[in-house]
């Protein structure tokens, strides 16, 4: 019953198979091999973007620092969620890449930025004011940390805001393939059709060991990047090993395979859990991660029982009235079987 | 005939095959994985060190950006030599990491730092002059970036320098296992017991996918290597492939049969090329890295036959004086075969 | 009729005559002088601290800035009140000073942070995950940005909370002495004798031409911080001239005498604008900031007739709803006259 | 007998009362008074640059350390002269302003660096490969700290090296005053119809109290330069006391009139030096910096008699071989008597 995070789940098999295949002999090192090569060109035809320029990372952290510190200066804010991972999971992996920027929070319901909020947080900066933050650019988490997805609207509404302000929007991709999965839109639409000039396309949520894929829509900054992936320690010298993931995940649609079977085992379990009395579901999710509420008595007797998952916030003490409702987070691996969803649902009905 | 580098040969074949067996069920993220906790054992009793802090990490120039930031302060200069690989290869990252720290190059033979220009350059800094770089920790490369070993004698005489003004010494151990299975030392000998304070410990050249161990034999910062590992982006979540890696590195010690098997190879190569006239070998190497001299003339026809290896400078030019003598770089993969070191032999033998 | 802000205002004639004095000869460079050793004396005897480490500096930014980088790793939160100068004004010094820590906002009446506020910012960082940035040292604004005074046994709360989090309090003074004229506390008390353990004492805000003292109250630091000035550009060569503005500041207590006048001339103006209909007093200042209240016609014809204050926010726009409420920011130097201050009484008086 | 450097001597009395008539009411704060103007005004006058941007700071460190992180990125070499006070004596500075760039530093006689050096330096980094440090702006200084002048000729010739690389020119012109009343050059002629695109034009070693003007005869990185000055704490509240300091430097050719003096001061006292046997003169100075020798025995009772200069370097041992000999420094501020300088050179007469 395993329900802590997509990055406790295995790897598909289609992904190791492909490590194994290229394997034979020798490849140029850093990124210069045919298989890179071959990546660059199938991300940019599946994002309509023939320009864009397409890099290949090992963590999601990595390719969120990176691409924000190519997109900000040391005096600017970048703008994100108050709940986004870049602000409260990265131990402030983008201010330490973008060498000092200040990272400034921004409300909005469900995870997902207002862009009333935004604009008033842009509003508060810079105005030529050379004792203030400048403005920089806005970070968005699709889907976001509760699960929840930016309409392309949504997602234009917040680029027109940094717009204003001379600046630009990135993506926080890492569950970016539930989005597609759940919303139909197309990968071009829901990125830069939508105004998103960078995106943190991931992989290793959703099926891969570990690789990422960083893409600047508009490649005028693409040297640097490079040159901030070298500094920063993250280009692979056996590149190949990053390749042939993401070559796997293109090849026959695994990475939208991989998202759907996620986003219907956590449609599976809504679908249970929603229908027992004591639990509370928080915005019922679009995709494959879920808020929901139970007595601290039941949390306890499922964790008694074997399930895994977190307590929200995580150090949440499981001493205390017995009564009082607590909070939790939920994510579906795309590997999570049927069988398994249902004994958690069983399990829950039965102690709830 | 593969003479660039040992990052452009495959992952041995164990290694593929554990990373397969790590790959059932779920396993806990961001390193707390048993594996992860087996390898940490593992290293801590194949360096006789059982209070180690072991990390492991993805690239080379993160175990060694990330130590030499835990062990400098960002007004102290990090000792390194002129040819050192934290010197010219990796774009700054030790600046970086150590936030703005100096690097300061110091000579010495055969990519060896000299004590003598170690002990001048320490003695250039500091000195309670609060204008001047204070005095931080120096590095060496075990091998070296031109094939040679530090003798252990040689590595006391370093540490005696650096600890004479408070300071350590790290070991960039890149090729660490070549050098272990050229000079019979244990690695307890060549590094703690030597005064050596922090060690990269390389896989990724030596058979590895991605993978590098990072060592603290003093294990007071720990917690701040941990910090910088998550801040810097490098803390991967499915954690246990990169101890899957490591796990198989030291089971049957493959980190040894593969170091062995590369300076075999490069002796191979040595004895057939050290008998051509026309063919000068520079500092005969002591493990996997040879710098020979030929004419510009023998290595454009050797390039034409086929054979890869580097020029040194890698952009020295192949158009002008035929006759002129060229500097180049060969590294023996493990995997290289013998009958492919004997073609390039005798390509050699004939053009030279 | 100038009330923008107190550092538009004159230089003391005691401090200029002092510089006069400093004059004469020769004298050792960079603080090694006799004029800096004495005022080191006289901050630790005014503070009743005779092993605190006494800086000077010239600007209020780099006092703050190098006590909080020395207080605080880069991986570690700042914690200031959501209008500090140091959040707002100072371009992200503190963040570029300390390294690329990271600066988090709290809130708090008055511009005073609540301890219940920074109880809870505390205890969202860290907890020993190394996902979060970890909690720092916290800094209050003695008087407030708004103008009022912490009381000690606020300042006590806030110590209390930094040290249950193992961390640091440290105290923007930069109008420290109208804090203590307008309290009666002594120096000691206000700072380490509740719990600071460095403070930024103003100067340039209350008479001086450009310096401040920086205090750490635990000299433990000490060297930590005169290599982060030198190496911020902030160690004057003809430090003497430095030296001789403190020096003046605390000969017959100038300090006070000047704070004093600033507070003085505040509750003249408060004192006859509160009785004015149409003005409306904010938070009745403690010492010689000020927030009001008028319609945006008001604001305008005061403007006109020649008075200098600032709205705010700065740069809300004069045309609009003549009718509409403008809140504006007003400041009295210890220099303004009575005459002037009961003349700008009138002006508004008569347009309100 | 003072000749320990030109930043122990007094203010020059013009100085010190054009300090006291801008002492009169209120002045806008942080250099938007009238004063700031009218000394932009007059250094683009003097320097015939009618679009330069035109910046006072407090110290000679935080004008180099501003400008050259504007001119760089932090993936760049800053390329320097192995003494230069930016290698030497800033503590790193240049490399924390420029956000961890590398400070690469090259050889050359009496202080200046040759053409083919910074050829070879320049050469050795970059070249499209990402692996390296990327070249970034040189910086000379002038005069040099050995005293000597660059003539224009080779300010060009090492403009040519850096444009090759598609870089900029920095000057130190911490001493610039005295170069240009040795030479005769024209400020426009000795930068930038030189190729020099930013200029540290040096006030507190020239008779100021303490500023420098910061000089971006390119003005496109304006901006940039004002938020980085404001980050660092480097921009004045009461900034019409730097300007009081610069407009009178430049009323009736103050900053010639004290640079004159003092390079009269130090050929006075090479003139009397150099008639001694016994004493040494190393490259005869152009301006007010002369490194000579003695014995160790008549150091020692030139320091016993009064005299005050520093060793070279400034540790070495005052006890030793009393017949070895040491070099000194000795620098000539512009107040300097002559009956100090032959007082001087008399007791060197008689103890060397």
């Amino acid at each position: 019953m395993q329900f802590r995070s997509d990055n406790a789940g295995p790897v598909h098999p289609r992904v190791l198979a492909a490590l194994g295949q290229a394997n034979s002999g020798y490849a140029p090192s850093y990124g210069t091999d045919a298989l890179t090569a071959r990546v660059t060109e199938r991300v940019r035809a599946l994002f309509e973007a023939p320009e864009a320029a397409v890099y290949l990372v090992p963590t999601g952290t990595s390719a969120n620092a990176l691409l924000l510190a190519t997109m900000a200066r040391p005096w600017q804010a970048i703008f994100s969620h108050e709940v986004a991972h870049v602000a409260v999971d990265e131990c402030g992996a983008p201010v330490f890449f973008a060498d000092g920027a200040t990272l400034i929070t921004v409300g909005g319901k469900s995870g997902k930025m207002s862009p009333e909020a935004l604009q008033t947080a842009m509003s508060a900066t810079g105005n030529g004011d050379v004792h203030a933050i400048q403005p920089g650019p806005a970070t968005i988490t699709q889907i976001t940390e509760t699960g929840q997805i930016y309409q392309l609207s949504e997602i234009r509404a917040l680029y027109e805001v940094t717009r204003g302000h001379g600046q630009k929007l990135h993506m926080d991709g890492s569950r970016f393939s539930n989005a597609i999965a759940a919303s139909g839109a197309t990968p071009a639409e829901m990125t830069w059709k939508s105004g998103v000039s960078a995106l943190s396309f991931g992989g290793t949520k959703n099926g891969l060991m570990g690789a990422e894929c960083a893409i600047l829509f508009d490649p005028e900054c693409a040297w640097e990047f490079e040159l901030r992936r070298k500094r920063s320690a993250h280009l692979f010298s056996k590149h190949r090993y990053l390749a042939a993931q993401f070559d796997a995940y293109l090849t026959d649609d695994l990475w939208l395979e991989t998202a759907r079977a996620a986003n219907a085992n956590m449609a599976r379990l809504v679908d249970g859990l929603s229908r027992i009395p004591g639990v509370g579901i928080i915005d019922r999710p679009a995709a494959n991660m879920l808020y929901l509420t139970m007595s601290r008595r039941a949390h306890r007797a499922a964790f008694e029982a074997g399930a895994l998952y977190e307590l929200a916030p995580f150090y949440a003490p499981l001493d205390g009235d017995m009564d009082e409702i607590l909070k939790a987070r939920l994510v579906c691996d795309w590997s999570l079987e049927d069988a398994e969803i249902d004994r958690f649902i069983a399990l829950v009905a039965q102690i709830a």
